[in-house]
């Protein structure tokens, strides 16, 4: 635990966290409290981890479970028949809060999020020889 | 395997994939053809499956375990600090590809991405109570 951590200081005193969903032994699923759809989930490990770099093979297992039945559960209770998964993971990444969270965003046909607009102005096409290149120097 | 299906094809003729990263028994990662950064990998299970409410407890462990050692990975060969990593999942989720796959993006201080831009655009803050009772939905 990481006393100035406010999610494990959630994770330790549940009284703090009273919007909780679900639990398993190393994880905790909570509605994020800015949201950007109804019921957009945030999935934590107990233990305090900073990002996807340093998290064990058993705290990410376990966050990555406990994901996979938070989506199930929401489409369950909201209707709601997708979801976007996000994780903004280390140093340039965005990250918000200091320990490795999983968003969990609900979505429908038609709720007007549109996350491809915003990718569209990111996205390019390399030529096939420079991701073949950029792919042997990663395997190497 | 979906002999429509493009990923499946990718797995079963390698050939077609020149741009692979790495592959575990039920995984396999590759750059993707239309990136946001350089970098930017698919993690995919080897089997077809449409979405995260689909997957199986065994696929869903050895994608994400696979997408741990990517980004690891990609920070030791790219010298990235940190990345996003995101799924779209289930039909309104803007899903492109109708076979689960996980988007590593890799990621480093000023490189210009922005995605909070966006976010910063959707957020909304409900009253405590309103969450509460949500949850409480959820949960019962």
């Amino acid at each position: 635990m990481n006393e100035q951590c406010i999610f494990c200081q959630m994770v330790k005193d549940r009284s703090m966290v009273p919007h909780w969903l679900v639990e398993s032994d190393r994880a905790l699923a909570f509605l994020d409290i800015h949201p950007i759809r109804k019921g957009h989930t945030l999935v934590i490990p107990k233990s305090h981890v900073v990002d996807m770099a340093d998290v064990t093979e058993a705290d990410w297992t376990a966050v990555a479970g406990l994901t996979a039945r938070v989506l199930n559960i929401l489409r369950r209770k909201l209707g709601t028949t997708g979801e976007n998964v996000f994780i903004a993971s280390g140093p340039g990444s965005e990250q918000s809060v200091a320990h490795l969270h999983v968003h969990v965003i609900p979505r429908t046909p038609d709720d007007d999020l549109h996350w491809n607009d915003w990718w569209a102005t990111k996205v390019f096409t390399p030529p096939q020889a420079e991701l073949v290149s950029l792919a042997q120097r990663i395997r190497s």
